[in-house]
């Protein structure tokens, strides 16, 4: 098929940043687009060819929606699956697969899909309600501290709680839940692996994430990580065994923890442009979204390898503002050496929310990293 | 003023390629836009947050469309510059200003800025009709070969020919022109000068640009120019001349000719991002097109080297295919080493148009050079 002609359609399910930042690389190839989102105020409702608005999880909203379109591609996991399953039994090409959404939208069933496939990952239980937690621990079945995650729908970490005494649980939503043992680790790494439906495969370089210690955020990104070479090989070989595990079309980022004894464990998997790969946008020779874009399209992959080092800083609500979103200090961080930032567009801000991120890139990455920690500390996104 | 928050308005005139590609960057800064556009297929109808239908050319619909816009810019220079005054007395920010535009768009105006303004321009004689030629080669007043310009609205090639007998003048448009001495020439380079309603001013590096022989457009621009440092920092002290001159806001492109003798003339200027730019995109720590932006928003510039060597390949319709465009082999040129095709969405092709361009950056520049040419000979534009 001849993309980059009319007739082709592409479907994208949410409208966010993602979303947008993915837009920008179908205008540059001329792809037409469609988008489907619940909001009206959503960042793509501009710069694609059609907008929707709709419910991502109600099974007719997306069936129909996906109906119209030649590949369906996602920002956001939680949609109807089943819809997409229909979608694909009827020959849509849906990239990242129903199979691999369905294994990954639930922790507890991502957790067992790892262990299924001798994939490294911490160990963890299982709690159909988080209300069974107490009984475990009073049964010697489980031993404190742990991870509490909650099973689906948890997002920038919400739905994560570190449970050191008893008193943790309380208020932790009674749901379906895993408790992962507590692993000690001295970094966050991310691989992102891309891979189109052709079979040819690629990895961006392993990453290194600072996360916001209360938001449980990534707060840095740094390109690439600072760690041996060794490790940073044991890395890109689990993420691209998670990859061939999961046999998927697209981007997948893995999320991996380097623990004391340099072992890598898989944290969790995203399979869509993510937010460890941001800083790809003027790091590297291609882009996460351009090489999204070149997988899901069956497209040749592109150069994976960085031009220049680059550090992504996250960009979220001040806490104790919401509101009508101001930036300010803008023209302060723009005058720094290697700064771009990328206002994701949303119109209100509250305490954590993404609303924009900003690349600092240099030859030299410690320099990068210096100015990152200026940025970080002189913009900010409050309300008026 | 707060660029990055609802309110402020930035207008654009005209929505052809370089509008997309400004687009782009308005969308990462979440800038609010609105373009003005005689057509409705025009590339910027999606990606602008308002689209307007109009001619650039008349007074009302300029004039009307600026009145509602806090910065005006343009994309091409055919627009109503009288308009444009009115605006700026009216308070509207317009970058590049009337007076600029004025000087610029004809072709004999422009040149005699260069003479007043002890600017290296070559050699010329202007003339209110063509038809004056001969007369003037009769009496001795102008001696063959020479360069024919048409003094309005010559765009890519069009209105310039090289004169180098009498017969050559037979089919010439009888309008205002100029008869420019024909200068032996060892390259074509150009400067790409920033500059922000502050004054803070910019250079990107010098560019070399290979020209097609017969449609008079460019092929290839080659990023650094390979020259030497002496005639490269000539070359800039040349542009930043003419921008000083000019005293602009925004983004000034400034075409000349280093002769056998390595002197700098001026050929033409753009007040505007220019296709000797795109491949800052890629290759530059700052695109021009987020420079253009951050230019006439008063916003500190950014970083103009290069993070990796580029050359920028036009892709124009082929000769003989006129109709719904095709893009041969696209496929292939995107399995080549740091390729990034540009497609401009503009459905009918024709011969010579400019349908988008590719850019191709590597460490090394001269293997992307080769590259490029591979890319040359491997896509075709074509109609079906």
């Amino acid at each position: 098929m001849n993309y980059f002609s009319s007739n082709f359609k592409l479907g994208i399910l949410g409208g966010g940043q993602l979303g947008k930042m993915l837009l920008n690389c179908t205008r540059k190839f001329d792809i037409h687009t469609c988008i489907l989102d619940a909001s009206n105020e959503a960042p793509c409702k501009i710069a694609s060819n059609e907008f929707y608005l709709g419910d991502l999880m109600d099974y007719n909203t997306v069936y129909n929606f996906g109906k119209q379109v030649d590949v369906l591609t996602i920002e956001i996991e939680n949609v109807n699956v089943d819809a997409l399953e229909t979608l694909e039994k009827e020959n849509v090409k849906v990239y990242p697969s129903s199979k691999t959404l369905r294994a990954i939208q639930n922790k507890a069933t991502q957790k067992l899909f790892y262990v299924d496939n001798n994939l490294p990952t911490a160990p963890f239980t299982r709690f159909a309600y988080t209300s069974e937690i107490n009984d475990a621990i009073e049964n010697g079945g489980l031993t404190l501290p742990f991870v509490w995650k909650c099973a689906q729908f948890g997002y920038d970490g919400t739905g994560v709680k570190i449970v050191r005494t008893l008193s943790d649980l309380k208020g932790l939503p009674n749901v379906e839940c895993i408790a992962e043992t507590l692993v000690p680790f001295k970094n966050e790494l991310a691989v992102i692996v891309a891979r189109n439906a052709s079979g040819e495969t690629k990895t961006f370089p392993v990453v290194e994430m600072e996360f916001h210690p209360e938001a449980n955020q990534v707060e840095y990104v740094i390109c690439p990580a600072r760690i041996d070479d060794d490790v940073a090989k044991k890395a890109t070989e689990v993420a691209l065994n998670v990859s061939k595990a999961f046999n998927h079309v697209g981007l997948l980022a893995v999320e991996m923890f380097q623990t004391e004894s340099d072992d890598i464990l898989i944290n969790e998997v995203a399979p869509r442009p993510h937010n460890s790969g941001h800083q790809t946008i003027e790091a590297s020779y291609t882009s996460q979204f351009e090489q999204h874009l070149r997988a899901i399209l069956n497209l040749p992959l592109g150069r994976t390898d960085s031009k220049v080092g680059g550090v992504m800083v996250n960009l979220v609500g001040a806490e104790g503002y919401t509101g009508n979103v101001v930036y300010e200090n803008i023209d302060d961080i723009m005058k720094m050496e290697g700064v771009t930032p990328h206002i994701y567009g949303k119109k209100q801000t509250r305490p954590f929310r993404k609303m924009g991120h900003v690349t600092i890139v240099n030859e030299d990455l410690s320099k990068a990293r210096k100015v990152a920690e200026k940025v970080k500390k002189t913009i900010k996104v409050i309300s008026k």
